[in-house]
Formats: C-alpha cells, sequence, structure tokens
C-alpha cells in the first residue's frame, strides 16, 4: 500500500541531536550538563503568579481573545523600555512580539530567502538556526568564531565561488555553543560591512542580560543608529526565556519597516498572532519592576556555577581542555587539545551518569571533533562537581582502552 | 539607497482583507458582523482562572520550563478525551499540539506540499488556509459547496488539464464562511476516495462543538477507523479557540505518524513548541469538568443571536437575500439573489455604522461577488437588529442610486 509522499521541506529535516541527547537527561541519576535549561528553581514564581493574577483581575477578557499579529501595545512598548537599557531607541512599530526568538528567527528566514540563498553563520553556530536555515533550502557559508565572538574581518575572503550572502546571523553575547561576546570593534565594523555589502545582519541575544561580569555591550541597532542607512541592514533578536521564563514562549524582534511588514504577513498566516495572554502576563511583569533583582539573583548563582564547573575542568583536565571562563550566559565552550573524540567520550560518559553536547554538532561545515559544549546552569555546585568527576572517569576509561 | 530585497515567499504574501476590515471594528459605534471573534463576555474567566492557580500551585516550574515539541503529555492525554466525546478513538501518540489550529495547518501544508503543488479547497473556502496555500506557492483546485457541505461528488471530475491535488482541506462543521456541515453520507464517501485517490484529507473542525441543534456528525477520522487503510489518509484539526479561550493560542491536529513526525520536526524548527504554560492551563481547564456547562451557556447564547439575525435578515431583505439558517457555529452566509454587490454594499455600510465580509475574499478562484458572510456571536441581540436596520439603510441607499 502507498503511503504518503512527504514534501521536499519535510524530508529535509530531521530531528536535533540535542533533543535526541535530552531525552537521555531524564533517566533517573543522570548527571545533565547538555541542555540549554535556565534551573526553574530560579523561576520568580512569585512575581509571574502575581504578574497573572493582575491579567486576571484588570484584563482578563481583552488577554485572552485574539490579538493583533504585531504584538499587544503593552508589551511593544515595554519591550522598547528593555531595549533603551540596552543602550537602543526603538520605535514600538520597529518591534514583533513573536513565539519565543525562536519564531522571530524562522519570519526573518522566510522574509530573505529564497531557496539556494546562502546564509553567513558563525562556525560554530546555534544549532536550531541552522536547522531554520536547512529547512528553508538555503545554504550556509562559515565565518570563524574565537574569544571575541565571530572574526567579522573574515567577511572580507569569503569564497569567491560562492554567491553574497543575503543574511549574516549570529549570537553576539554568550554565544551558543561558543560563549564568546563579540566586541565593540567587531561590532562597528560589522554595521558598517552591512550597510556597504547591503546583507542583513540579524543579531540574536537571549544571553546578553545574563551577565556576571564586566559591561554589556552595545546591540548592533544602537550602534547603527550613528552609520546613515544602516538601521535597514541590521535586526535584533531576543526573548523572555531566559531572562522570565521559556514556557511562556515571548520573544521580540527589532527590524527595519519593509522587513517588520514581510514578518507579520507571514506570522498572520502561520499563527495569526502569540498568546495575549502571555504577553500581557509578560508586560506586566516587566511593570513590575521585579525582573532587575530577579536577574541578579539568577546572574550570581550561574556566575558561581560557571566558576565551580571551570574549576573543576582544570582541575580534572589541566591543559587538554582548553577554554574561556564564561562572563555570562550559561554554556562553557571548550576544546580537547590532545585530539579527544568528544562524541567517543559522550558514550563511554553517559554510561558513567552523565551527558554534554559534543561540540561537531553545532558546526555547519566540517566540524571540530575535539570540541565539547557544557550548560552549568540547570545543575547546582555539587552536580556540577559530580559530572565533572564522572566525565574524567570516563575520559580515563577512553584512554586506557 | 538599494533596500533590503524580500524572498520570494514574502512577496507573495499581502494582508488578509478580513484583518485589514477588522481595523474599521474598533470605531466608536460601530457595529461589527464582520470579524469571527467569540463574545468575550461569555469566556469562563472564572474557571480559567481557577485553572492557572491550580498550574501555580502544583507545577509552576515545570509549566514555565522548555516543554516537548509534541505537547505536555497531560494536554495530549486530555485531548483524546475530547476526540472520544466527539467520536474517535485517538492514541496521545498522533495527538500533536500546536499554537492554535491555524499552526497545525500551516505544519501539515508544509510538511505534504511542494511550490506549485495542488490543494484542493472548498468554493468558499477559510480565508487564512487560502493565505497558507499561497504562501508556500501551491495552487488551488475547487470543489463547490452546497447546504450539505462540500459536494464530494465534484472530486471525481475535477479538471483533468491540472495535476491530481496532494491535499484536499475542508472545514466539516458549520464551516467558516458557508455555515454548512458535511453530511454523513458525503463524509464516508470522502474517506474512501481518499484512500482509493491516496490523498491526504485535512478536516479542519474549530466549530462542531458550537451545535445549538441536532446532533453532531463523527469526524473522518472516526470513519476511517472502519475503512482499511484510510487512517493513513486522514487527518483533523481543532482548537480550543472557540471552546475556551483564543488568546491562550492552542490547538491541536490528529494524524498518522509519518505525518505526525514530520510536523514535529518542522515545529521544533520554527518555534521549538507551543506554551507549556497555556498547555497546562488548558488540561487542567479540561479536567475542572467545566466544559460541558461553559458550552451549553455558549450555544445558548449564539443559538439565539442567530435566529434574531436570521429573522432580522428575512423581515429586511425577505426573498432577495438567501441563507440557510445556522445550526450552530458562528457565521451566516448568504447571497443576495438580485445581484446586490456585496463589497460596494459594504463601503455605504460602513459610513452607516455597520460592518461585514464581502463573500468575494473566501473565493480562490472566480468570487461570488453578491454572497455575504455575517458573525453573529460578538454582538448581542440588540446589536444585531440595529446592525440589520443599518445595513437595510445602506441597501436602499444603494438601490436609489
Amino acid at each position: 500500500m502507498k503511503t504518503l509522499t512527504l514534501s521536499i521541506a519535510a524530508n529535509r529535516t530531521r530531528s536535533s541531536d540535542v533533543r535526541e541527547l535530552l531525552k537521555y537527561a531524564q533517566l533517573p541519576g543522570m548527571i545533565s550538563l547538555a541542555g540549554g535549561l535556565p534551573d526553574p528553581a530560579l523561576f520568580d514564581v512569585a512575581g509571574i503568579d502575581a504578574a497573572t493574577a493582575e491579567v486576571f483581575a484588570n484584563e482578563a477578557r481583552s488577554a485572552l481573545q485574539y490579538g493583533q499579529t504585531d504584538g499587544q501595545v503593552s508589551l511593544r512598548e515595554a519591550v522598547t523600555g528593555l531595549m533603551k537599557q540596552r543602550g537602543a531607541n526603538v520605535a514600538p512599530e520597529n518591534v514583533l512580539i513573536t513565539s519565543g526568538s525562536q519564531q522571530a528567527l524562522d519570519l526573518v528566514a522566510r522574509s530573505i530567502l529564497n531557496e539556494g540563498d546562502f546564509v553567513a553563520v558563525e562556525r560554530p553556530s546555534y544549532l536550531a538556526a541552522l536547522q531554520i536555515f536547512h529547512l528553508l533550502g538555503a545554504e550556509t557559508v562559515s565565518i570563524p568564531v574565537d574569544g571575541d565572538g565571530a572574526v567579522v574581518d573574515a567577511l572580507l575572503s569569503l569564497p569567491a565561488d560562492k554567491p553574497k550572502p543575503k543574511l549574516l546571523y549570529l549570537v553576539s553575547n554568550f554565544a551558543n555553543p561558543s560563549g564568546a561576546t563579540l566586541t565593540l570593534a567587531r561590532r562597528e565594523k560589522l554595521v558598517r560591512w552591512a550597510v556597504e555589502n547591503e546583507v542583513f545582519v540579524l543579531e540574536d541575544d537571549p544571553y546578553g542580560a545574563l551577565r556576571y561580569r564586566g559591561s554589556p555591550e552595545v546591540p548592533l541597532v544602537a550602534l547603527a543608529e550613528k552609520v546613515p542607512g544602516a538601521l535597514e541592514w541590521v535586526g535584533y533578536l531576543s526573548s523572555f526565556s531566559k531572562i522570565m521564563a521559556p514556557g511562556l514562549r515571548i520573544g521580540w524582534a527589532v527590524l527595519p519597516a519593509v522587513l517588520h511588514d514581510a514578518c507579520v504577513r507571514i506570522k498572520q498566516a502561520l499563527d495569526l498572532h502569540t498568546s495575549t495572554f502571555n504577553q500581557a502576563i509578560a508586560a506586566r511583569y516587566l511593570a513590575s519592576g521585579r525582573l532587575e533583582s530577579h536577574l541578579d539573583t539568577v546572574c550570581k548563582v550561574y556566575g558561581e556555577r560557571a566558576e565551580a564547573l571551570a574549576s573543576a575542568l582544570t582541575e580534572a583536565f589541566g591543559d587538554k581542555l582548553r577554554f574561556n571562563r564564561p562572563d555570562g550566559g550559561m554554556f562553557l565552550w571548550g576544546r580537547f587539545e590532545d585530539g579527544t573524540n568528544a562524541r567517543e567520550l559522550l558514550y563511554i560518559a553517559r554510561e558513567k551518569g552523565m551527558i554534554f553536547v559534543p561540540g561537531d554538532v553545532f558546526y555547519p561545515d566540517t566540524p571540530d571533533t575535539s570540541a565539547i559544549r557544557f550548560s552549568f546552569v540547570t545543575v547546582d555546585n555539587a552536580g556540577l562537581l559530580e559530572g565533572v568527576k564522572r566525565l574524567k572517569a570516563a575520559y580515563d576509561e577512553m584512554k586506557q582502552s
């Protein structure tokens, strides 16, 4: 009997390796440094509960009704306030509320890319972004990342045998997976490059607010205010998932008018709009003023965990594992200098009761098989130490065999 | 200065006429029989508030965390209970929770259709479905609708010069816009046609639970249980938007495994998953047992409004406006037998303080310019009567000029 023939797009997709790996995280006793899940114990449940109660008390019926595709006015205005804190002057008309910033990325990609078009990405890059580009049938060209973020100068020597990218996508602060933050000098250079080369640069910033040390860098959209024409060529994505709660699925995009309008038209067809109820909760939570102290708490705890993991790794592996100590975010990105294959190590570590993500999954092209990503935010200090102990046992076993 | 070049898909999209029209609904004093918005005065706010409080009391941290792409187990199991009431035996593994059923439709369409593929739709058809197919670059072929729903026999004489459709999409109960319900005989015929012709038939059922009179028809997925091989060729979509609250953006799809898995892989890239928080609220609301009495209330009020509108229209227009009295749902679909152009009438009616949707927007091909759609659920009886009065004044003015 014949069965349904799927579309080309559906046949192109496969489930993310990381999502598959996370199934192991559910096993009893497993220490997972794999997933990028915020620690739910730190959620400001009381604050979100209070914001929800306010919604029910003041605007229940409108919050439960259909809403505008571009997002509720109250939340878009609140987001302009957040953007102001991050250094950018943004009008509410340029803010689009989405179902997590993942959806914003899909909308921007669908608004710009045709099948076969090229996208410039970081090497390594955020895995789910690669999935989106792949789903659309776009090709990637990659630029390397170092401790200062994406190597912007590499854009000057993109392969001459490939078409110019239509879009450049990067995670600017405490990147997933590299942990790196793009320096100011590179940001300025990137904005000028975008205008001169007429390539849209999309900055994804889910983690910037999770800074434990040092001063924040301004978003590209802020730098673009001073470069003639540049606001047409840069966009910005962020999310409430890491600063408030991922379960609400609220993200946002700051985009120039032409692109904003295209994304709104597409979103209207895709899901009409993002939950008005959750938007109302997020707006009231921001208005409550609790975000700042909540972030202080989260950053303090995450910062301590980053230190605990970094110290334990140094103690266990010394020079054999090279990494930068994180100044923020959720990830520590390392590389075995002795050529250890991280995926093989994972299979042994899994048996010993700990998992991580082998770095190879994050490469749009030739992977670095010795790269490794640890998340240090879901597990407490004791768990991190035990996780590293198990990792070291797996490593030792691998080297003996 | 050069500006960003949008994708082919983005350039194909345009904002929905209905959405544009709804801007007029905001004007003071305007009586809108245009939008398909449930009456927010009937929302079971107390029940949803109680379900939300239960979520905060019992599962706040998991409901605010990331979740599974296919949906929370508690809600998928609750949906199987709803499906059982509707006559179908469904396994939770075949249920996919989506951000409104609109997203489910997009996922199914993306999983099956390539650019240039054909989709069979009703004439008239749900507008936002046409938008999705258009966005994907698919072509439509249409079959007529009469008082018994889609004319299934028309599938036997599809144009020979066009490729066979890969998908057939229809709204089975109290359809938007036609108000018609597909009869059992046609449902049975349609299921057999799907298997024999190897065309996937997607039944969209947002309104079936809003029945004021008569007995419900069973979903195609229920009939397919008795036809060998048929479960591979039929799917079912529904939503909490019309029975609970649209602002939560929770819908679901019942799909065969191959298609379910493809939709999950695509959804993972698009938005990771639908709000876990809202899913938890919906699951607890269903568990509370309040849905049945809530639906009784809603159906009683909507049924009275349908009667009020139908009677007022008959009184005002007599034989000149032909329509069937609704047995459920939210829409009354009519046709001016005297050749009145509904869009021209709209422009005059708008000036007189009432709006409706001209039927022409719902046609995938040659429109019926005398068709007209009224929603009777957002406005109370007095408003409906005043709306018809204004409509009649507009009609009289049009006929005099």
